[in-house]
């Protein structure tokens, strides 16, 4: 808190409370809201409120919703027996952003780590569970990171899914597009030459 | 905007305005703020209204204020014989952080910039010479920036000042604290020599 006004510390304090914004950004972000005229920070104001009053997560995916079901799912033209499942709604985002998939979603929030306290139950496993038993689902794709934590889910959802006999795929692993391949770690270079495809 | 949900989206477009906010810092914000607690949403919410609401500037000094004179111009122990001429609100909050100066502040809101169109009227310079008149000021501090905007409005200040046979000192110009001269660049070099003092 830079300033002893009241009201401009406390908005400084609740500005500060958000991720990545330190004392100094919040007291900037403060000073230009000071600046901004009455009508758009009361716009910013109600966009938090109606948000966060009007988003909440898909009763089915659990992907952000506006309605009891989220866009995704209410789309008929969505292939209904693939389904892809990820760590968090970004994730989702990010593949629906690469206009390569149109099944179905499920997501996790979050990933297995033992470390952290984070087991099966903490995340949406047996809804996963509970909607194989109910839709027909012919495919799982696991999209969960490619992090310790990620890989461990996928490994463990792996096995889950192939006791129902239904088929588990994994999103590919290796060189990204653009790169050189001197850059690229040791790792992701391993999975690559391991995972190298008929050309 | 990463999602096409209308709540979601236009609380990323409102955070997207934010300086230093792009869009996907805004989206990470609004993820952020979708599992903050419906209360700790309202009370940002809050707080950026009655931040807007009660904080203006200062009649006298041009500083933050919630009444018509701020903290400091109301203050009585204030030494109402200097006077510190300052940029911005941020540039009197770094004087009154480093504990040096006891003396009243005059804000300026900006600095001499012919380019981009910004001459004595834009900036608070009547109102600096109406307290001139008024108050019984011995000395002015010239605290603007060490910039070329913020020099030239010094030089253009202390002659105004000057005129009126009131004392004019700028802040020194030189090494900061706890640099290795081998890496402090040339201008500020010069003027350190130019403006050393006997030890």
């Amino acid at each position: 808190m830079l300033t002893s006004l009241p009201s401009f510390a406390r908005l400084e304090a609740e500005l500060g409370k958000l991720p990545g914004i330190g004392s100094k950004t919040a007291a900037r972000l403060a000073f230009h809201l000071l600046r901004t005229s009455e009508q758009d920070v009361a716009a910013l104001a109600e966009a938090l409120l109606e948000m966060r009053r009007k988003v909440h997560f898909c009763q089915r995916c659990f992907h952000i919703a506006e309605e009891e079901l989220c866009q995704i799912c209410r789309n008929p033209v969505r292939e209904k027996q693939r389904l892809c499942v990820v760590q968090e709604p970004q994730d989702l985002l990010a593949i629906e952003r690469s206009h390569s998939y149109s099944g179905l979603y499920h997501v996790l929030h979050g990933a297995l780590s033992p470390l952290d306290g984070i087991g099966p139950d903490d995340l949406k496993i047996s809804q996963l569970l509970q909607r194989l038993k109910q839709e027909s689902i012919e495919e799982i794709i696991l999209a969960t990171n490619f992090t310790v934590e990620g890989e461990a889910t996928a490994l463990y959802l792996a096995r889950l899914c192939k006791e129902k006999g239904i088929q588990v795929t994994r999103l590919a692993h290796g060189i990204p597009s653009g790169s050189d391949l001197e850059y690229v770690d040791a790792g992701t270079v391993q999975q690559a030459v391991a995972g190298r495809r008929e050309f």
